[in-house]
């Protein structure tokens, strides 16, 4: 009788949880039991108890209990906590002196049995216990467990374009996770699972507002809101940092003047800092867009870009407190935008107070599919520079294409500015360990929004994580970490990861081919950011128009940077340059960023431009078939609904492929007025037709 | 060792359904096991399985899998589907000639121990189906089971005031639940829940873009999208309908005019059109928002809003589809915008064409706490009016504010305009019988968004519930209504019902008192319509300010409209208006609505109108801590994760009530210049600091 109750029982709840398909919120935190009942087994034997000094802070406690609840999941087996120290099978958690490890540093050992996760810190210790999850979720086995990490950067920030009313900039993944109206007195259970997800992956700072920024954070009606914020992420390890609106003094100082040089803003600046901390005592800093794409700065006093900084950094006084400040500026007509950050801001090496990170994008332009890197890293080299990412798919294709981005982020890391020679990568510039610097950072533009699986596509969830691994230790490989993130999120079938992985690791490559190939950048369409639109050649200014970048003709396509051209190659190191300085040698890449090249031109590829350029926004296209392939390949591993909408959003990807496609081989061959390439089917429909369909995607 | 195994398997699945707590996405469908062993052991032994002719259609069969779905959660056995003519304890669903019925009621009887549920249509047993399940949420026992129901009002209808970006216009809970760029390969599950919801509470329409309307949605590109959600909200019985852009032919048709009496306009509407049946056989028609608030329309070329309409309603041609055409309009500077619509559509009553109803707001200016009746209604006989309320709370303190609007909505309804004499109600004007009109349609302004709870707050919930039922019947209670949402949302548990009933029924009164007492009308926030702003004088129109309503000054407050004043009043019927004309009889609730009232004249309630004004901003105020109290009440009956929500929103209520009574009660005593009553301590903040707060809200 309790039998047969116990099977109803076992059948009802098998209802209503068949019922719940997976919809993506736990992220890779899915604690969820492991098939494998050798694995589980040897796990057991290993976690029959958590010890901890109950004395601990808060970040020791919310350690213990997120192993306590990651272990019961995939164990399947309540996993007591407990304060006496265990024996055989237990294990213990403790904050060591052990200055190897650094600040946050982990390390987890075997001995005798018993597992012991250590840190220099309880911050240390929670990234031990995320480790050791992964460890268990990723299908490694126990023995001889022996693992020390520390992170090679100091300051892991996710920077939030998100605005106060809810809005995100450049957000594809419904509104903003930040409920200002609900704040402080409401808490979303949203904010500690997302504290839980950058405490896995090391994350240590959130901006929590976009860089145009609103002067309301810094209102004590807001820092009570912050403040809230900042309460549930401190246990996690992360701090609170705000992007500044410069004219604050003025917009809610009720001054005349944000000069940074004026003592009243100076002593407003002091006062407002110290509230700050009052109400946050480890507030992390400020972000700061000045005099760029209209917001206000110091240049409208005459001052420049390190009197800014300069000043806030002296508002922070003896706080535990950094100033991050933008290098996204580029003044309407100056030149080549390419050039332009580096004009600005090369000069002041050297004249940043020692609380200022200067803030520098990837690439020179803007966050494209791919860039060279930004000619700023290694041309600093008395400033630590921040590296910002763009986790938020503005440029690349929104949430409806995948594009898995750890070799982007990669790419950039390892390219060599030979500022000290070779082997000066960038990653080295951010780690500081080229210039030796004391402080170093790296700030990912959030991809996070309200949507149920806070990154619209569920490969976004795979940036972020991406994002995270890397900043923490910028040597991993972008396939290593897509296998963790694929093994945690999706499946541990080998099989289906043998299908799923090439497609993560290929996306952005192919993203590039479809959209643009060869060097193309910045002909999307005009301020949504979404499809092509090449043709545009009016705009408020004419660096946001497309023929400004691709500068096609009848002769050839293609920017010429050179010393024949707007020689921003010169703002490279020489072992950097050379690479693509020379057409013939330039990797084919990277060719149109630097080269005005004829469309007949032999590339090294063996075919001529306009043959490799079309050549690949077809092969671009079928590939993203390819990937659907691959995906549907991995179906019987894979969640159902997980599965059904990245497949969904697959076909979206290919539709739109074809719409990049279309669009600029008919545009381009207004110019080149060649045929295809045998074997290339001409589009079916006309630059006409392409060019409505771009229109009604930018209606009001 | 089974039972072991069993029950280590039950522990397990505990721990992971214990941790997930109501995060309200089901709405009021929760199909979870009955707590009363009595009651599942009677609907069990009538619920043994499902009848249901497998040639039905979609809709049939979708009510099928939704009694199933629900009858086996809430009984906690499975019930299974069958063809076969059931025998005792089956359910039928049958589709049957029943005039009496109309076309989409239902009826549920029961006879010789079998339960059947009929209708005219599948959409009949659809809606007999949920009413059935909510009969089984809400407690009732199956013995002699009878029920028969069908909608008072044709058209009952959502309109979503959804931007194709995904923001919504005055929407506060997340982005919009339409995902036009993932449309039509990806099919949010969430859709089929929406449809869901909809059907459970008899909505058959669904505008699925906002009114200030872009033309995307009439290309071909959009067509597609919308004719994929029109697929999913089929089955469920909702049609979609589209909000249009009078300028479309011009935007999108390359024509120089929109013009409604151009023949080329004309063949365009009627191509297009054409289109969209193509697309969507089903397609419900158009909503109009035309010459308001700088949307264009017929008037920009000389015509009037029945020359527009009545093109579209040719354009629709033999399609049934409709024209719903707003008189939401106020021009500006032509005197009190009180009287603005009536102005410009009375004088066409008669003039529109049949397919063509005109949608009225609930009240003359727009969607305040509190509005006397539109004038319109019952000033049109000869044409349809559509009623439009307001469920997205612009004016209603968003989503922290629990303000339940059954009673404002029938409040509307109940009013009597007198047009025919006594008993002349809104409602029965709305629902056709008072003027014999075959079209009637009623729109409550969504306000759902992407939010897991669909609405951000929790009762917001309701409101969209109430919505449905009073659409369905106009003549049910709103406090039924309430029981109902409450007994299927939150709790049966007497005690607890007991305790926030009152809440909900009193909740709207109660927002009235400490934000607009006594009649005071638009005096919120600037622009965002967030928090008070009495002191507002000068705006881009002058109707746009706070003050061109309150009409504070040395001797008194209100807005005369008696033949004194702006003679609004004349726009009723003398029945009508009678009860408002006379300050001394005027009920207090619409006093400053009518009349210029001296700050010491004495009020029907025996206080001078300082004092009773005063009075009721402090009461207001406490009330909220007396729906705290009531809330904590019911705590140990509710879901904590629910209880707690709420409980944080009203702590949020209750801050922003004592902002909205000291910025009223300080500001309007700089004109009464009269002491507070005793017993009512003075706000302990100053104006100007009231104010810089309403500033911070305000803030880019």
């Amino acid at each position: 009788m309790l039998l047969r109750s116990l099977l109803l029982l076992l059948l009802v709840i098998g209802l209503h949880n068949g019922a719940r398909a997976d919809d993506g919120y736990r992220l890779w935190l899915k604690y969820d039991q492991l098939p494998e009942a050798g694995l589980r087994k040897a796990w057991l034997a290993r976690a029959k108890n958590i010890n901890v000094d109950k004395n601990g802070g808060p970040t020791l406690q919310t350690a213990a209990k997120e192993l306590q609840l990651g272990l019961q999941g995939l164990l399947g087996r309540p996993v007591p906590l407990g304060a006496a120290p265990g024996g055989r099978g237990s294990i213990s958690l403790r904050v060591t002196a052990a200055p190897e490890l650094g600040r946050e540093g982990y390390r987890i050992s075997s001995q005798n049995g018993k597992l012991e996760i250590t840190g220099a810190s309880e911050v240390g210790v929670l990234y031990g216990c995320f480790a050791l999850l992964r460890q268990v979720q990723t299908g490694q086995l126990p023995d001889q467990l022996n693992l020390s990490s520390q992170p090679r950067i100091q300051y892991r920030m996710l920077n939030h374009w998100d605005n106060p009313n809810g809005t995100v900039e450049r957000g594809y993944a419904g509104s903003s996770i930040w409920k200002w109206l609900e704040l402080p007195e409401r808490i979303d259970p949203r904010y500690q699972d997302y504290a839980r997800a950058n405490a896995s992956i090391g994350l240590n700072g959130v901006v929590l507002n976009n860089v145009n920024a609103s002067a309301r954070y810094l209102t004590p009606e807001y820092l009570r809101k912050v403040a809230a914020v900042a309460g549930v992420l401190r246990p996690y390890g992360q701090r609170v940092y705000l992007s500044v609106l410069w004219a604050a003094p003025k917009v809610i100082g009720g001054l005349k003047t944000s000069d940074p040089l004026d003592p009243q803003v100076k002593a407003w600046w002091q006062a407002r800092t110290g509230e700050i901390y009052k109400a946050i005592p480890d507030f992390g800093g400020f972000l700061v867009k000045a005099n760029s794409e209209g917001e206000p700065g110091p240049q409208d006093y005459g001052r420049n870009h390190a009197d800014g900084a300069n000043m806030l950094a002296q508002a922070l006084g003896g706080h535990d407190g950094i100033v991050m400040w933008r290098a996204f500026v580029y003044k309407a007509g100056s030149g080549d935008r390419f050039r332009q950050a580096y004009e600005e801001f090369q000069p002041l090496d050297g004249k940043f107070a020692d609380k200022v990170l200067v803030q520098v994008k990837n690439g020179p332009i803007d966050f494209q599919a791919r860039e060279p890197f930004h000619p700023l890293f290694g041309a600093m080299p008395r400033t630590p520079l921040v590296l910002e990412v763009q986790l938020t798919q503005e440029y690349l294709g929104f949430a409806t294409h995948l594009v898995y981005l750890g070799p982007l982020i990669k790419e950039c890391l390892e390219a060599d500015t030979h500022s000290q020679g070779p082997g000066s990568t960038v990653a080295k510039v951010v780690d500081g360990s080229l210039e030796k610097h004391s402080l170093s950072g790296i700030a990912g533009v959030a991809n996070i929004g309200s949507d149920r699986n806070w990154t619209g596509h569920l490969v976004g969830q795979a940036n972020w994580y991406a994002f995270g691994r890397l900043a923490w230790d910028h040597s991993l490989r972008s396939e290593d970490v897509a296998r963790e993130w694929a093994s945690m999120t999706l499946t541990r079938e080998p099989a289906a990861l043998a299908a799923v992985l090439p497609v993560l690791n290929q996306s952005r490559s192919i993203y590039v081919r479809y959209t643009t190939p060869l060097g193309l950048h910045h002909i999307m369409g005009q301020d949504i950011h979404y499809g092509p639109e090449p043709w545009l050649a009016r705009s408020a200014r004419p660096d946001w128009t497309a023929v400004y970048y691709h500068k096609a003709d009848a002769a050839g396509l293609g920017f010429d940077r050179t010393a024949a051209g707007s020689d921003a190659l010169a703002l490279y190191a020489p072992g950097a340059r050379q690479r693509w300085a020379n057409p013939a040698t330039c990797p084919p890449d990277y060719l149109l960023w630097f080269h005005h090249v004829g469309w007949g031109q032999q590339l090294s590829t063996g075919r001529t431009l306009w043959d490799e350029l079309t050549t690949r926004y077809y092969t671009g296209t079928d590939s993203v078939q390819w990937m659907q392939r691959q995906w549907e390949q991995a179906k019987p591993a894979l969640d159902p609904a997980l599965h059904a909408d990245v497949a969904a959003r697959l076909c979206i990807q290919h539709r739109e492929a074809q719409w990049w496609r279309d669009a600029c081989v008919l545009y381009f061959q207004t110019f080149a007025r060649r045929p295809l390439p045998p074997g290339l089917a001409p589009p079916t429909r006309t630059l006409p037709e392409i060019k409505t369909l771009v229109d009604i995607y930018q209606l009001r």
